[in-house]
């Protein structure tokens, strides 16, 4: 099965995004910072000085759920399907350095049904209290001529704050430099369209075990949260070690290392540093899922890529794991084309 | 008809509301200004000092275009559509007295359309340009098992600033105050799957000339433009004429005035002072829609309200019409029970 079968043409989506580009630049003053490849937005806020150092940015981004949704409303987890949200946006702040300051959201349905908007809330304004984000607003659409009947679709916009130089951009990355991988807890909020074909093709019921697992259900195993890197990553903000982030989201571990690089740098990506979770290996197997489609799909184990300077970076792990994560050696720069290239195949858990 | 009638359920929402409000004010630290039923949220900007009256404050709101999107789409002027959406969110900010500085958006499909989604973001990048915003970010989302095949939701976060002294929030409202309303384009972005419902069972081809109108076509009233009312506004703001605006959107005309009216005062809206544009009165008798449910669903005509000092209407009114608005003198505030009160029927245009 490849992932344009099962519902999205993530090279369409490519060409569309850029021939929006133009538009979008049109309206950008000078005070729009124009990041490459930007997990966000980020601007000058008004009144800050203009070269300044300690100058304050404002860095914003919006996103949705996705079909994760439909899986965690089956099983009565909308609420830490929303929450994900919420991290997720977070988690595309920090990779600029930049802290959550609020939350917006955006929930539709065709009908609205109460307990659907409710356990929806719940779960934004709890992950809201994990990031630090005021939930200030939302929007609450009942549009039954746009929406199929009983599902809900969830957006939101996550808003923060960044100063100048603790802004990460990509910019400092080198050749020699370290890639470490920070372990995701399942597929995070990308790849559930074709996840949710896998499972529906493989028969297998929600609740059966995972195989291969360690006992969880392939339901418990797919809705896995939306793992937040900032307790970890936001003590190395402004410190030297830390190069760039990327976020891994849809386009999996290169399709999102490649937007913090700069020309000349190639990152190499050795497949068999970190053990591949069950979830993916049974993805992959029951979905006769190509290897590259999936590497272009889910995160196969990996939900935030750090790049620092070598020589660090058994340290910077080493205080990753104090914090609670597991990190990975995962590959290294180079000198060359700019991007992101695998090497060699995967190791099993 | 009634609006309950055609898919929209207003008090149902207006109960969910409130029973979210828990859930949301659970986030909010002592950074948010609690606003009385404020259009946008506003929050401290960190680094800007507590009470200080030059302090700036960040300001956002998000909402959807709604159904108006299913019209404009037949009409093929989803570009306009996808405008007002931005012009919707840059008044919300007006009335709290802060200016746009960015604009995310989020595209959902079941399938993304190239041509849907290119006419979505030149829409909303004419529109950034208009209000003075950045097209900061968006997401475009391909959802085949959440959206109807063919329709496209639309929603968008607007984030402003706003310097503490220029904030309004309704608290200078007084009993003696002049009510003023500023023309609107139509139905702006509020009560289209009303109006969707009654263009249906009327039997008018979209291309049939309005019944009472000049000339124009249905489609062309029904798909007016959102008014942006900045230009008009932002020389006012900071000023000592304007107590209060109230951007009239779901809710109508007295929906939208109490929420920014503290306690003891008493709103009287003059239903003849301005006259009642043709589309209303097709939509109200081809619908055979209850004056009550009209005014609770329409702007009927009046896009935006400005409470200011009695002494000061006519002079502002004055400088408003200058500016290219139609403004008229429609009520005015009283001591008693909060709220706001219709007095008479309308005029017709």
């Amino acid at each position: 099965m490849r992932y344009r079968d099962s519902g999205v043409d993530l090279e369409r989506s490519d060409a569309l995004k850029a021939a929006l580009a133009r538009a979008v630049e049109g309206t950008w003053g000078a005070e729009v910072r124009a990041l490459r490849g930007g997990f966000a937005g980020v601007m000058r806020w008004p009144g800050a000085a203009g070269g300044e150092a300690g100058a304050r940015l404002v860095a914003a981004t919006l996103d949705g759920v996705g079909s994760k949704l439909m899986l965690a409303q089956a099983a009565g987890r909308l609420d830490a399907a929303a929450g994900d949200l919420v991290r997720h946006g977070a988690n595309d702040l920090l990779v600029h350095g930049a802290r959550p300051l609020a939350f917006l959201d955006y929930i539709a349905q065709a009908r609205l049904e109460r307990e659907v908007v409710l356990a929806v809330v719940e779960g934004l304004a709890a992950a809201c209290r994990e990031v630090g984000a005021a939930l200030l607003g939302g929007e609450t659409a009942e549009m039954p001529d746009t929406y199929r009947p009983g599902v809900v679709d969830v957006a939101g916009c996550m808003i923060g704050t960044v100063a100048e130089r603790e802004l990460l951009d990509g910019g400092a990355v080198r050749a020699g430099d370290a890639v470490l991988g920070l372990g995701s807890d399942g597929l995070h909020t990308n790849g559930y369209t074709l996840a949710r074909r896998v499972l529906e093709r493989s028969g297998l019921a929600p609740e059966a075990a995972l195989p291969g697992g360690a006992g969880e259900s392939v339901l418990e195993a797919l809705l896995g949260r939306h793992r937040w890197y900032g307790p970890a990553l936001a003590p190395e903000l402004g410190g030297s070690a830390v190069r760039a982030l990327a976020h891994v989201t849809g386009g999996g571990i290169a399709g999102n290392l490649v937007r913090v690089l700069p020309e000349g740098a190639h990152a190499v990506i050795e497949a068999a540093a970190w053990p591949r979770p069950a979830v993916f290996r049974w993805l992959i197997g029951a979905g006769a899922i190509p290897e590259a489609d999936a590497r272009a799909t889910f995160n196969l184990g990996i939900g935030m890529v750090v790049v620092c300077a070598a020589g660090e970076a058994d340290a910077l792990a080493a205080r990753l794991r104090a914090r609670g994560e597991r990190a990975f050696r995962i590959g290294a720069v180079v000198a060359g084309a700019r991007g992101v290239e695998w090497s060699g195949g995967p190791r099993d858990e």
